[in-house]
């Protein structure tokens, strides 16, 4: 499936969440990543999140499509995720 | 068409993108919103949000569907765009 997640953790939590995201899907903005994932992955991303975030404090939300990727995608600025590639 | 549209840009911007933004779909987490829109209001709200923001520091991701929703949209921790009705 196709899977968009986009968090809003607090500061200490911030490298642990995209680090564990990025084990399974690819960074695209700030908070923000994409990709195709498996439903086992996603379940294990899920629950390896969930150990890491504060429910009270830090807000996840998985978008997932079962058939079809976005029809499109367009950035306006800076292609932020890109620099991933290069740090 | 349905989009979800997630910004980053710098804090002196971001209640300007926000509240363009909110015109014309719904906040669901700090810098992430969706929501219907049409072509036509999709378009007016990139030459809204193409005045606003600096090309060189900021980021605005655009995506959006022509024919469905996402399949599936789980919120892990806070439901943050719901602070938006009471404020």
């Amino acid at each position: 499936m196709f899977a968009i997640i986009v968090y809003d953790v607090g500061e200490k939590r911030v490298a642990r969440v995209l680090k564990t995201c990025r084990k399974y899907l690819n960074w695209v903005q700030n908070s923000v990543l994409e990709g195709e994932i498996t439903e086992t992955n996603l379940k294990k991303l899920k629950a390896e999140l969930n150990k890491i975030i504060e429910d009270d404090e830090d807000s996840v939300i998985f978008y997932t499509w079962r058939t079809q990727k976005y029809s499109d995608r367009e950035i306006m600025g800076l292609e932020k995720g890109g620099q991933s590639l290069i740090i």
